[in-house]
């Protein structure tokens, strides 16, 4: 047997936040025993007639099946009733074949009938080994246990029933005032690494007692989707099951959210978008065997998609994140990864910057840097790169964190 | 001081091989300091007059200024009279602003002045640190020493001035006969990861006595390039430097091929296409850290370039590389790379195979597939994995090596 994994160092000093009740959302965990024993492992949310629901979901080819029934609930719109999610961590329940749609739909019919809701009003997630049948009987036998410990303040228990290998529970919360009436979210997340040790996805639940409709939410949560979530990696690899699901129960007694152009919708937006940010940036937190978490802006780009590109390709080089695990301030494997990142980039009109610390300009390394200076700054935890591509007003920021020994030793050493 | 880099335990079992000579070329090797003590670190090669060249080079938007000048010089086509290849290592000259240029000039122009050709028929190539000046006189200081000790002989001293963090010189050669005349083909390369520590660079020099046009000569080292040097990736960091350069002298008394439907240009690209496959397998065998060297083929995809996308997506996921280090017969991580690829990929007629064992079909693991034969299977140091996409006739096969602990101290542990 491996030793547990430690906690990351990167994990949130305060620990899981106190998040807000919302009003129309409830949740339960449980122990079913899917794979793990001794740990709740199963999660329900339960949000009330009247809640809309939006989502995003990975763009993995090989997509698993709770995220294609995900998908297609949500294409064809909810049936008016209430809405719920179900979670188990375990098991991907990706790559099994037939019996795929077949648990997914007997889990699916299991909650509506508990709940007295359409079947196509329950959306599914699972999370866990790849290729493996879902004992799916050890959830539906769980099912009245669930209904009778729904309660609003359980969130904590649920964010701790979806992790798998994460080392820490991440929860995010905000509170906004439109027109006089305060709007609360709440949400939690599972991910370490893009894929954890056979354990694939991240796993991410919003609520808020905002009054929206389903498509003002939608297009709000795929907005903010591409500057938070789809700007992080912590190893490049892409999930079968990524899934980030918002409901808005509609309890904060206010008009209705219906046009994307009503000016709350914009502050609602940036209230969500800061819940979404912290849980992501709690994401590569937890990256595995991460020590170091960097934030990497480009600047100058020919445009914000070019920068993305870049971002990313300095983000996910190796021999980067291997640098800034030995807090070795390498700016020629920065100078490396911009150059294949096939963007245009003028390598004479180049800056980059570590922090404050002006290290290259003008094609070479600045004569004000020195070496020490880049290396001191190295030995920070939270770390920050900015790079000017000079050749355009293109700007992005991802996030990541370092390649470690720990990275290897939890994907290669420990056996599934 | 950091212990010394073992030799890659997956070097070739008989060395360096006997290269065979080469007619109208010649090789020197000296030790000229630029970096590195007490060893070979500079090569010059001279080819006689009628010797014609082609080149492809990294397409980094960051690359080195020997890089600019060698694209110049190939653009512009050579001069009539000798052509010469000066290469070092320790230093790039890479990202050194206008630096960059004049080192080159003044190293291609010593070269021009000792052996009495053209500058512009120098080709100049560098690999090792980024972002420091080049010593440039430490190189045009022994232009006397390299001109007296060229000898047809000397390629595997070459070989040798030109490697960095490799554990081993990498040679290869073959033979073929064109219409009744024997030609040769011999050359060597440099590499251990598209980027080896601040080291940068893949370089490889291939010589032959071939009588060829400059154009035929291009058209099928570009051709054959694809599915060699650039189907192979150690951690998918590309260089800002790499190089590769072939010299034909014409010396084997052979009728010019100057037209590429030529009978023997198919034969004799067949020839050094095995040269060039032979040599990009070693830098793979010489990977930063390489256990296990891998073949990865991918069939059934839409289209050739298809199913590039998809191997390389496979090779170089991180989860797959470490699966492969740790022996652990993972193919859940293989239809995750094959996911995220964004190729078209048909999830139920999917298959995977292990060597001859056939792992997944139809969606799920094959109901004869037992984890045991794939654990023992994974105990091999070459490996191979055949995918079948199930959507068309697209294939392509790429290499590469697993990624482990030795990979992280070798790029976070030893510092620059």
């Amino acid at each position: 047997m491996a030793p547990p994994i430690p906690v990351s160092p990167l994990a949130p000093a305060g620990g899981f936040p106190a998040l807000p009740v919302i009003g129309g959302v409830r949740f339960a965990a449980v122990e079913a025993n899917v794979k793990y024993r001794g740990r709740l492992d199963v999660m329900l949310a339960a949000l009330d007639k009247g809640s809309v629901v939006a989502g995003v979901f990975t763009r993995s080819k090989t997509r698993a099946a709770p995220v294609l029934w995900c998908q297609e609930n949500l294409a064809n719109g909810v049936e008016p009733g209430g809405l719920a999610i179900i979670v188990n961590s375990g098991n991907a329940n990706a790559f099994t074949g037939n019996n795929g749609m077949d648990s997914v739909q007997k889990t699916a019919g299991a909650v509506a009938e508990t709940l007295h809701i359409p079947p196509h009003n329950v959306f599914v997630a699972s999370t866990g080994v790849i290729g493996e049948p879902l004992p799916t009987e050890r959830i539906t036998a769980k099912m009245a246990e669930l209904r009778d410990n729904l309660d609003e303040g359980n969130a904590k228990d649920a964010a701790q029933a979806i992790m798998t290998t994460d080392t820490y529970a991440k929860g995010a919360a905000a509170e906004v005032t439109l027109d006089g009436i305060p709007v609360k979210i709440a949400g939690f997340a599972k991910g370490s690494g893009m894929i954890a040790p056979d354990m694939a996805t991240m796993l991410v639940f919003i609520f808020t007692d905002a009054k929206i409709s389903q498509d003002v939410l939608q297009g709000i949560l795929s907005a903010n989707t591409e500057t938070t979530f789809n700007s992080i990696t912590v190893d490049s690899d892409t999930s079968t099951s990524d899934s980030l699901i918002v409901g808005a129960t509609g309890r904060a007694g206010m008009i209705p959210i219906t046009r994307a152009d009503d000016p709350r919708a914009a502050v609602f937006s940036k209230a969500l978008y800061s819940v979404m940010l912290d849980l992501a940036h709690q994401v590569v937190r937890d990256g595995e065997g991460a020590t170091k978490f960097v934030s990497i802006t480009v600047k100058g780009a020919e445009n914000d998609r070019a920068a993305k590109t870049v971002g990313l390709a300095i983000a996910n080089s190796p021999l980067v994140k291997t640098a800034f695990a030995g807090e070795d301030p390498n700016w020629g494997r920065i100078v490396a990864a911009i150059g294949k990142a096939g963007e245009e980039a003028d390598r004479d009109r180049l800056s980059i910057r570590f922090g404050d610390i002006l290290v290259a300009e003008n094609g070479w390394v600045s004569p004000d840097y020195r070496e020490e200076d880049g290396a001191e700054y190295m030995k920070a935890q939270d770390l920050s790169v900015t790079v000017d591509l000079g050749v355009g007003e293109g700007e992005a920021t991802v996030w990541t964190c370092d390649l470690t020994h720990q990275y290897i030793t939890i994907n290669a050493d420990y056996r599934s």
